[in-house]
């Protein structure tokens, strides 16, 4: 099992824009095995993290321009010309786990340490995952727009398998956890259809197909940006966790 | 799809003690899509590549040990004192595209750029994957003793999952390859049992299923080195290619 409460603590900034974040917030503190304290820092002590899914000098044209498509899409005007939210929301994204909530700064046992997501574990801008996620509440969609970068590379000129499941894997969690809350990754089944070139920009779709009790169905396909080429199929299971099945699972 | 070609290719060296390497320079060569010269070169001036596979400074105590538990049965003694192969080949592991073959250097499209393999593209000894393959080909059977390390966090203080399917990806291909000679992934079916703390030191045992003309089916079980708790457990498969799914796949 690959528990979605790492997702969840980075969740809480994304389901703040989703307005879920009371709603989550202890179950995962529970999720963590920690008891967390509130420190209250000036911001200058601690400033806000760096979100690293906005646009960098490393993007190519395709990456900016799928970007700039559902980012335009986050905030619409109205007839009186009055701005509103969009049909879709960006997702912040960081490299370390940590969460903001009202009134302080929230900071989980691993935030002093040396320790970083998977996903953005290299510094160097375009060498590894550069992505960015958008989620769409109303079509319970989300989105991701990855640009793979040549320290990803499995076969000669082509992705790993293993990085595409990485991504697979991050964005349908983020997706599970938007829609029940604190999950655990339970399946992952990936069928490889067609691979993906070093540098290249792909899109990935996740969908929610059914949910059943404790359980979240979501089906994600991994294809070119126009969608054209189907790269990968995948569907993934995921289980809503209580704080029992957190413990238990320590 | 994700295709092996790249594990082909680091598999020259593997399948050279597995005496299978003529078998495959051939299909591998159009595999990689270009025409490959012999460039012989002075070893001074083109030392032989680093194997990362083998002990450094960031292994743990369980690491240390369960490669020496493996790497002791590739070499036995017989009863007149003579050495010979044991039952497990120990696999080199290099960080980029390339292979040597008898009476010269082959160097492949990748290996003069930065392209780096993506399970060893951070150079920080134990920051993230510390591993050794073991093949034992009676048994027909593949071993690999990982150190996860710090920059592979996915939920607090554990492994990310597409890091774990990172490794499982890497250990069944490594395996069909050794068994099939070229192939592809053509799907990885995953359940995720029990999350993996970082820093632990797991195993993970590829069993050959079956053999289905061009289908070659794995399965793999990441558990603790005592095997008392199981991790994931996988079903593979794998499509062997010819040059012309290969070109087909460009």
């Amino acid at each position: 099992m690959a528990w979605s409460v790492g997702r969840i603590c980075k969740g809480f900034l994304r389901l703040g824009l989703l307005s879920k974040q009371t709603q989550l917030i202890p179950v995962t503190s529970v999720s963590v095995g920690t008891v967390r304290t509130a420190v209250t820092l000036p911001s200058f002590l601690f400033p806000k993290p760096r979100d690293f899914s906005l646009p960098n000098s490393s993007w190519g044209l395709e990456m900016m321009r799928m970007y700039e498509h559902y980012n335009r899409q986050c905030e619409v005007e109205t007839e009186g010309g009055q701005k509103q939210e969009g049909p879709w929301q960006k997702l912040p994204s960081y490299n370390r786990l940590l969460k903001y909530a009202t009134g302080g700064v929230y900071l989980s046992e691993m935030i002093q340490s040396k320790a970083r997501l998977f996903t953005r574990n290299i510094r160097n801008p375009g060498a590894a995952f550069e992505y960015v996620l958008f989620v769409n509440s109303e079509e319970q969609k989300c989105v991701c727009v990855l640009q793979a970068g040549h320290l990803l590379e499995g076969p000669p000129g082509h992705v790993h398998g293993g990085a595409i499941a990485t991504m697979i894997d991050t964005v349908t969690g983020t997706h599970a956890t938007i829609l029940s809350g604190p999950v655990m990754t339970a399946n992952l089944n990936i069928n490889y259809r067609r691979p993906i070139p070093l540098g290249s920009t792909v899109l990935l779709e996740s969908s929610l197909e059914k949910k059943e009790g404790r359980k979240t169905f979501i089906t994600c396909r991994v294809t070119s940006t126009d969608g054209s080429k189907l790269h990968t199929e995948t569907s993934a299971l995921f289980l809503s966790i209580s704080a029992s099945h957190l413990l238990s699972g320590l």
